[in-house]
């Protein structure tokens, strides 16, 4: 199916969800773009803005006439939203996410989905530390990759589609990963990410004298602690075994620095520094 | 004493040095720059790019010449430097440091130091992650701080001196404070960072496949992972103490949202993550 025969809906119209709609309108040209919102106000900003040609708090006014459906809310509310209105989706039609957690929200929506559906997991790896429609920005998705982790029951050139999307978008790669890998790279290269930004910036020190103190590392580490804590409480409970786990895995490591400090060796905190020097130069023309 | 008056001496001209160096040619302009380095090829590259009037490899040459030395060579380097070539340095001169700790060096250069010379401690919260004179850049120093740990022994107008090239070379703000503050400050917003980008990047999930699944948040937290393991592990144990203090507190806040995740307690998750929200819109406007 072409793009430009399309209803594309976006339910959730927030930061994640208003971006998406915005780099629809720039990249894809559907035949229609709607929105699902719980927010009236929002999806009346959304279409006097031309952002989309029309929303509704109620899915029954939507849904029925939807090709593509994109999830843009928290994950815990997918799979209840997805269950509560699964009469009301276009036979034929796809739906897609964009939560970054998978292994909770896939496992459970393949096992309940109706056979004339088909659900394409997605998760760009685009965002910011903002909240809401008014933070929506088309170029979170620029330059960077845009993952799918498909399922046994997914139609090939349903796939196709989303990451066609993802190219149209600017998104630098699409990626195609397994539900496991994926949860325990994201609870590595995200999550761990976020939880060391606000376990830094919680700290008594982080007050009215920082700024006599910082410098660019310190900025860099704490630019995401800005957080949404409704968004990332819940990927992390959703997540809790793997990021468990790499919270190990990390506090091992400063453990390490902490136990070669306390007995004054050197040669260890200089190899382990040494060790990130040299990962970071075989790796860092992959940052670039 | 006017700057155009002064000969201003570079110990050291490697990227911090080099900086200096460059900074001074354009902002400051004294009657001669010199440097003091043990590698002869960088002091002819540095004379015959004009960076510097002169340099030589025997500080004999150049000490008894210099109204201002700026020690730019690793922490523990400054003291052996100061103490064996004390009786070279010029009558009346001002010694500078740009150390990144503090507690270490300034407590027994004051003991130690002649009393018809003056020594100004200072930092300059610029740097960048790279290592060597090809990496000078007077820019490290635009908009960022410039730190002065005065002792009782200074000249309120050789401080005065150091404050008015740090402003001169595009620093943001020149702040005094004591030697602990300092330390104490440093190990939290400083080498922490340091030590949780390395232990970021010591991580087996960091490898080829790395690049599909980081977005913005581990760029930023692993930017300094690109680190001179020389300069920080010589940084790390002369502020022993204060780092140790600074990792065992922020491992307590990893920990307490990993036991969090271990018994589900997705309130506590909540309140962390709020918490951490707040103290960044609270404090946000110093960080831009």
């Amino acid at each position: 199916m072409n793009f430009n025969d399309m209803n594309i809906t976006i339910v959730g119209l927030g930061m994640e969800g208003g971006s998406y709609a915005i780099a629809i309108n720039h990249y894809i040209k559907p035949k229609n773009l709607f929105a699902i919102d719980i927010n009236e106000n929002i999806l009346i900003a959304a279409e006097k803005l031309g952002v989309i040609q029309k929303g509704s708090t109620d899915p029954k006014d939507i849904l029925p006439q939807s090709d593509l459906v994109i999830m843009c809310i928290y994950p815990s509310d997918i799979i209840s939203f997805i269950k509560i209105h699964m009469p009301l989706f276009k036979s034929g039609s796809i739906i897609t996410d964009a939560a970054g957690v998978k292994r909770s929200i896939v496992n459970e929506i393949i096992d309940i989905i109706r056979d004339d559906l088909d659900f394409v997991p997605g998760h760009p790896m685009a965002g910011n530390e903002f909240k809401g429609f008014l933070y929506a920005d088309q170029k979170i998705f620029h330059g960077n990759s845009y993952l799918i982790t498909p399922t046994q029951k997914n139609r090939e050139e349903n796939i196709l589609l989303i990451e066609q999307m993802a190219k149209r978008f600017g998104c630098s790669k699409v990626y195609r990963t397994d539900i496991e890998t994926h949860d325990s790279m994201i609870a590595y290269a995200s999550q761990l990410m976020h939880v060391i930004a606000v376990s830094i910036v919680n700290n008594e020190n982080f007050s009215h004298d920082i700024n006599q103190f910082i410098g660019g590392s310190f900025k860099s580490a704490t630019r995401v602690a800005n957080i949404n804590p409704d968004l990332w409480t819940d990927a992390f409970m959703q997540n809790s075994d793997k990021l468990i786990d790499q919270i190990n895995a990390f506090t091992d490591n400063m453990n390490l620095v902490k136990k070669a400090l306390v007995e004054q060796d050197a040669d260890t905190i200089y190899s382990f520094l040494e060790k990130s020097r040299m990962k970071s130069n075989e790796y860092v023309s992959q940052f670039e």
